[in-house]
């Protein structure tokens, strides 16, 4: 518990041992969460999505530094597809973060992937929950968001900002059906290169699509921005892109309705995880494997077994 | 019982009708699926993933033309992470598929995700037992690979083929590690291009350092192939290591242990599935969300719910 006061009383030592704790899981893990929660609730949850080669970790380093130009603090959780065996760390990009290095007004933690998605999912959700708490102003969440895993945790934000880029072909175009459904704000990165005009075309015709099947009275249009987050031009734009959303939220009474959403995701999130622990737990892992056993000779199937084990 | 019997005899109609049958799930899917599951186990299961850009639709595409060639029957799922909302198929994806319209021996499906994570993952794998029950000797699985859920669907292969291309980036290198892990096959597509040597060089190192961690006294070692997909340069060499690959899983006994390791992800995926709509069906929709307005008002979190609702 003493960790945990430390850590919201703005000890950097204790916060990176929380944070540690809390990835891990377990019954160390609830202890603290169930104590830090009632703090929870401040901090403006943002996403920062979009698919490899869009300059998104290069974004996310300049819009910290802007928000601490104006003095806002900042946490940054960077979810990591690659895997724990390199340690866990992208090949050079938290590098990229070096020159906010020793400012207490920030906070940047990379997750590595824990074995399952469901792991991931929820270890992202906790840590944002202890910087939250913590009293980071603002929590950047970012993703690679070229697959669903990402999408569902850009997902949890109350605002999420995707980049797109010109020139990277028709796969990732095809992303952006996906990912134009969560974008609150859009950005096209490297805009000083060709197509960043075509890109921005694109976008506009899909949000327009959007547009029609919306049925709210109190719409938000997501605005399409342009940036170059090598020299930060733009940059100012998107966080006042950001500021308008949340304005937004707070006054059209989506900001509760997006808590909602996210932590009714979370709840069946932890319901199915400690549901599945606990009849492994009873089953017994011998059972489990003779099961497999008999569905590998194709003796029965999987859905047979599940209704055999639970009864049906 | 009669559509998974036409299926089986080869009724193309029958055989479209049931996988959207096991698409969609429920108690009709799992009776079609228990009737079939016997027929299963044939088929070599082949993953194909890599990052946007890699070239990978253009390169499965090739890779089923040249089995065809040799008389191999293909069955094709291409996991595709865009929405429902754009009817599920990727712009323009399929189109260069059309040259194999018309063959019997050649099936193409492309699976829109369906909500959650977990409910792709389970119907790939139904469709995958439907296209190996119905005969086709090769299912290819089309995978964006650059997410935990994509890593996780192409795990579940036998052989897993994982394509990189030059000049991607530097966070598109970064996926690799993650990747690397699951590669038998690696492929450098568009090997014209420059800086193709200097992929596949990154790649062996990757392999080295690999190799070092290797244990096994029955070894594979993922050989480094380069190809250009566009007019079809390198596919016969892929097709032969990946049947190389098949021999090595045959003779070594390492088929029937990944089919092990498959069935045993499949069985607590769709546990963990039935146990949370069981507990859900109990409990009730206005308990849950009187829960949720408790965890939203930050008068409780997540995990004192979880234990609140299941018991200590």
């Amino acid at each position: 518990m003493e960790l945990v006061t430390e850590a919201l009383n703005g000890n950097r030592y204790a916060l990176a041992r929380l944070i540690s704790r809390v990835e891990d899981g377990g019954a160390d893990a609830r202890v603290s969460l169930a104590a830090l929660y009632p703090h929870t609730g401040q901090a403006h949850i943002v996403g920062v999505t979009g698919a490899p080669g869009t300059g998104k970790s290069t974004l996310v380093n300049e819009l910290t530094k802007s928000l601490r130009s104006q003095g806002t603090t900042v946490g940054v959780v960077a979810v990591d597809p690659s895997s724990p065996f390199t340690g866990g760390a992208l090949l050079g990009d938290r590098v990229r973060m070096r020159d906010l290095a020793g400012d207490p007004g920030v906070f940047i933690r990379s997750m590595a992937t824990r074995g399952s998605l469901g792991g991931l999912a929820r270890a992202t959700a906790d840590v944002v929950k202890v910087l939250d708490a913590a009293g980071f102003a603002v929590v950047l969440v970012e993703t690679v968001g070229a697959g669903q895993a990402e999408v569902d945790i850009a997902r949890t934000a109350h605002t999420t900002i995707v980049i797109e880029a010109p020139g990277l072909g028709d796969e990732v175009q095809a992303l952006k059906a996906g990912l134009m459904e969560i974008a609150d704000v859009l950005v096209v990165n490297k805009a000083d290169r060709p197509g960043a005009a075509q890109t921005a075309r694109a976008l506009e015709m899909v949000i327009n699509r959007n547009a029609v099947h919306g049925t709210d009275n109190n719409v938000w249009r997501p605005p399409i921005l342009k940036t170059i987050a090598l020299d930060g031009s733009g940059i100012p734009e998107v966080l006042a892109a950001v500021a308008a959303h949340r304005e937004y939220l707070r006054t059209g009474g989506a900001w509760v309705e997006r808590e909602r959403i996210r932590i009714e995701t979370e709840l069946r999130n932890v319901l199915q995880q400690e549901l599945l622990d606990r009849l492994l737990a009873r089953v017994g892992e011998e059972q489990i494997q003779a099961w497999v056993a008999r569905i590998v000779a194709r003796e029965v199937d999987v859905y047979t077994v599940v209704q055999a084990i639970l009864g049906a």
